[in-house]
């Protein structure tokens, strides 16, 4: 037996948790895994699904039917049937094709509908599935309109009502919390005319832009929102697990941006597709360490009649990256929070300085010190201070402009920020180490 | 009149949220932020204060009385009574500890209590305003009980209904959706008898590691957690808001870890404390940097008869630490988030390596070429082939490595690695290439 069905034998069905399975699943080996993947019961092999690691996806498809893929999608709430299908049409458009086909005509309508959003819009991640109510219904009717919805589990995890007019537009969100307050015997409208509280809803528009919702949840501690289109009718909502999923991607996705990696390729595991966009950055910088070396190829006679400059040469530029780094990562990752707002690109920019300068100062005296002793030459530690003070300040300063700059003109500030940085730091490090050096020490 | 006033004379009381009034403020001049300040309303200004970046809370503090500091604190949930207390020392401790005498003993020794939880553990994170019912309660009383203290304001933002027994045990959890379908003239434990449904609570607790918490939350789709005691008994909850905020923070400090960066140093606007913090990074690379130039040392005699050498020299070393901060990157990553489990380290460092393998074969043919072309020197361009492709194959295993390592024994696989990293990409690279160069070129 394996250790799937010990878990199933050991809990109600009513307990049983698709993290759970693919929590067991994962453990185990490929033999067992085709097997275990049969014991699930029926409508929970789409969660499980959704809940593996994407490279497990295939394995999901080749052990089960057309019929059973598709009972999988009807058991998915409108959101996780997209991601389901997109999921399948990766792994093998022919068989996501069947499957589609087999789908009835308003789930097949529902699922185009939220495939039309582009994944940054906010439509793109809402579900279909919510209660709304009329503003001239009787709470109490509306609380057993509810309860027999509920019943027969066609709503599950409601925590509000919402409320829309004649012409279905959302006039009010209404916790169940607030609900238990109002008196049953009157109309939703006139319990909300009666109190103090505001049921304004906070909502966002369907092609408005995720990231802003997300800010809308941290701003306002929502764990619900309601969507709603151009008109202000009500289409569906997103809900707190969507925006821990959706903060976490745009984490990996800016540190990604930031190490030259492309999230969407890394998450199969084809080597040849994550390898390939790999490439493609590594190839821009290698394009810019032949610029750099070119910088160092102006000073071949200086580096013939010194050999020092050679040896001593990686540390100025190495300790520019660094630092440049750091304000990158800092001023990038601020950008993202809301850290930084319009007016601010002076304060950071003089902060950022002011650090890499401080910080410069420090380690020209230390290296200056290092230098001097180890060739017996100081005017090479004065070179290689001055040099070191110059190359940090550019670090600062351009680790600051450059995601600056990017998110004025609405570029990611993650994407390309750090090759830009380093070849500023390469340059300056070797041009100022190197020209000091030959008008100084030659 | 200032933007603030037009703000609140255009929305009643009930409208108002602190962030909004932070999103005013922050739009300021120094002349007008104080005075805006004094126009919040009273039960806010705790609210406004932590929804404002770190650096705004001097001002808030000077502009503020005592007893206004100590209303402030009043209103407030106990999590974050907490935070303004913690902000409140770092900004002024003498104000603090005024603040904290006018508390009343209940108050303080909620303060208290939660100030014994480290940052890392559940507890710090839980608010101890919860709503608890009995098992043996009739539905409808509990009702009738919640709604009184709805209407008193003593509760807000309620989703569950924590149910204990006799002993304060945590026993169920029940939605309020669940409830709206009970029987109302029934206890709530027949109800819960009676139903197929599942309320098994999940629950933390408080000394639990609050990553593993995130990681429930977004496992099983929660918005809110019960926090329990080692004996079971009910403490308080963790809400989806605190969660955002902790997912927002834990990647933050990924990110500035593997930047050299110290995020609790970089959290107020003191550019002293930042500057230290970062220069201790900035040393270690400085020694690193150090031995690498002591390697490329050993080879003074190889690049004083060939200067080439120097010029391209950096490209090698630039190469292996792009490449290994991309697989660094990912599995830093993929093992925060859990994409990685106990026993996949093997195939992800052949993956790592595979992919680093073939861009090294790539950028070896590319570089060979340039090299020999811009040198007229065939033998360079293999020289450089062949150190590009040992230092990218070092890069991939490395990179992987080193975060699979630190995390098997149990230390943050983000800190340090980078600068680790870039010790053996240069050393590798400035000596594969320089040893290569003098037993084939000279």
């Amino acid at each position: 037996m394996n250790k799937l069905e010990e878990y199933l034998n050991a809990h109600e069905l009513s307990e049983i948790h698709p993290s759970d399975i693919a929590k067991i699943l994962k453990q185990l080996d490929d033999a067992e895994f085709a097997s275990a993947l049969k014991l699930i019961p029926k409508d929970l092999i789409g969660d499980v699904a959704l809940a593996l690691p994407d490279r497990y996806f295939d394995d999901v498809v080749e052990n089960f039917s057309v019929e059973e893929l598709r009972d999988a999608v009807l058991a998915l709430e409108s959101d996780d049937q997209v991601d389901f299908m997109h999921e399948l049409q990766e792994v093998d458009e022919s068989v996501a094709l069947k499957v589609f086909d087999t789908l009835d005509e308003d789930d097949k309508q529902e699922i185009i509908k939220l495939q039309t959003y582009d994944e940054d819009e906010a439509g793109a991640h809402m579900q279909l599935e919510i209660f709304t109510a009329y503003k001239d219904e009787i709470v109490h009717d509306v609380i057993k309109r509810f309860a027999d919805l509920r019943r027969e589990k066609k709503i599950e995890n409601i925590q509000n009502l919402f409320i829309i007019g004649d012409d279905n537009r959302l006039l009010y969100t209404v916790g169940l919390d607030d609900l238990l307050v109002f008196d049953f015997s009157k109309t939703l409208i006139e319990n909300i005319e009666q109190s103090e509280d505001s049921f304004e809803p906070k909502k966002a528009e369907d092609r408005e832009n995720i990231r802003d919702v997300v800010h809308y949840f941290e701003e306002y501690d929502l764990s619900v929102m309601p969507i709603v289109n151009a008109y202000g009718i009500l289409l569906g909502r997103i809900t707190s697990d969507d925006i821990y999923d959706i903060i976490n991607e745009h984490a990996t996705e800016q540190m990604y941006h930031l190490a030259g990696v492309d999230d969407d390729a890394e998450e199969y595991d084809e080597i040849l597709r994550a390898g390939k966009k790999r490439a493609s950055w590594l190839g821009i910088n290698l394009f810019t360490a032949i610029l750099a070396s070119i910088v160092i190829g102006f000073f071949e006679d200086t580096l013939q009649s010194m050999v020092a400059l050679a040896v001593l040469m990686p540390i100025v530029a190495s300790m520019g990256g660094n630092a440049g780094t750091q304000s990158l990562t800092v001023v990038v990752r601020q950008l993202a929070l809301g850290g930084i707002s319009k007016g601010d690109a002076m304060r950071i920019i003089k902060k950022e300085v002011l650090i890499s300068l401080m910080n410069g100062f420090i380690f020209a005296i230390v290296m200056g010190v290092v230098a001097a002793v180890w060739f017996e030459i100081n005017m090479l530690g004065v070179v290689i201070a001055l040099s070191m003070v110059i190359n940090l300040l550019m670090a600062g300063l351009f680790g600051a402009a450059i995601p600056l700059f990017l998110k004025r003109v609405d570029v990611d500030p993650a994407i390309g920020s750090t090759v830009i940085l380093t070849t500023v730091t390469d340059v300056v490090g070797f041009f100022s180490f190197l020209a000091l050096a030959t008008y100084i020490l030659l």
